[in-house]
């Protein structure tokens, strides 16, 4: 019996989108009936997690408990969710289910490791994904080597993420932040990007950045599959 | 209180990725929490519409049924599938729940007449949505002028769905037989063309098609949000 995936999505909603399509382009399906059942709670009232995690904004918590029970009661058999910085919260969400709850940050540690063995990643994240040592604790677990934005790197960067991905904004109005942090970041030692908030790699594809990266979209994705027993399409054109 | 959607899908699994982002991408939202709650089951167990109607093949009712029930657990104020076949069963699903279940069909045919009145309109649609006279009885009701494709360009046009982007293949493989259907629908008289199937949106933009078109996972997109009383942006970029 092959497994279901339950979605805790809304984090943001066009992320959960681009987690949804990668997982489907990425399954290897020849067919609608070869794909995986895929449950999905895109709840956009979700509170926001770098204010949460930083500024004592509402705990989105409850919403996301709320969330998970809607998942479990569906029968999903493991949980994703398309946001970096909510998984600060994930210990938490694990505590509540018997279901597996994967990891995208360990998912994407992985992925570091084995593409790019010995290079150094910077890791692009919300200040409450940084603040909260959430890849530099996945990265170190997988001896992978990293550096992180200064202060007006990550400030661009918060802008990129909020001012204009979930803003709904054209992308011509973030190329300057988002070029400038990663000419600062190379010129540091990186030697590829980890696009670890789920708007960067929406930013990235609109922008058509040419430069080494990890989408921990796509990590998560293919996890996914793997764990519910699927083929992972190796040709597939994201 | 405003309302939320569920999505009846899996039919086919990318088709439901699409609506979904269009959803995201026409709603008038600043930031995550503005945006319209969203329950999906991507159900890939759902039997082939198609085959059900014309072939006798598997009742795909049972597997319906079992999404409309979690859909309706989870709570969705409105009911949406993005599989225009599938509508054949909307009346029978219409009867099991008290939800409304808002018909594609009727939002396309709405959309025809505000955007070409009077204006002839191809349909471009699985033998199985022809044979049922789905569009036709929409486009009728809502007095909009139209043609349908005859034998040779129909079996082009499901070489493109099921052989092209049902099974994932790259958009070169079916661009010939595309063209083919559309120069010989113009031929007759078509000013504009209903991609009457949820896979020929994605086929359009992978081709890059610049034929006038209606979409019907976009009106579709765009009839649930303003159901939920949220608004529609009428700059969206898809």
């Amino acid at each position: 019996m092959k497994k279901s995936i339950g979605i805790l999505g809304g984090m943001g909603p066009l992320a959960t989108a681009d987690l949804f399509r990668k997982i489907v382009l990425l399954t290897g399906a020849a067919c609608d009936n070869d794909h995986i059942r895929i449950y999905i709670d895109d709840n956009a009232s979700i509170p926001d997690r770098t204010a949460a995690i930083l500024h004592g904004g509402p705990d989105p918590l409850p919403a996301m408990t709320d969330s998970l029970r809607k998942l479990e009661a569906c029968g999903a058999d493991c949980l994703i969710m398309p946001c970096n910085t909510a998984h600060y919260f994930l210990p938490h969400l694990q505590a509540l289910t018997a279901i597996p709850f994967l990891s995208m940050l360990e998912a994407t540690a992985r992925a570091c490791r084995e593409k790019f063995p010995g290079k150094a990643a910077a890791v692009l994240a919300t200040q409450g994904t940084l603040s909260a040592g959430l890849y530099q604790d996945a990265l170190s677990g997988e001896q992978v080597p990293f550096l992180v934005p200064g202060g007006a790197e990550q400030e661009a960067l918060m802008r990129v993420i909020y001012g204009g991905v979930k803003a709904g904004r054209p992308p011509e109005s973030y190329r300057a932040d988002m070029e400038m942090v990663l000419d600062r970041l190379a010129a540091q030692g990186a030697d590829y990007f980890i696009l670890g908030c789920t708007e960067l790699p929406l930013a990235a594809s609109l922008l058509g950045l040419s430069v080494p990266t990890v989408d921990p979209t796509s990590e998560l994705a293919r996890a996914a599959i793997r764990f519910c027993g699927y083929p992972v399409n190796p040709a597939a054109i994201l």
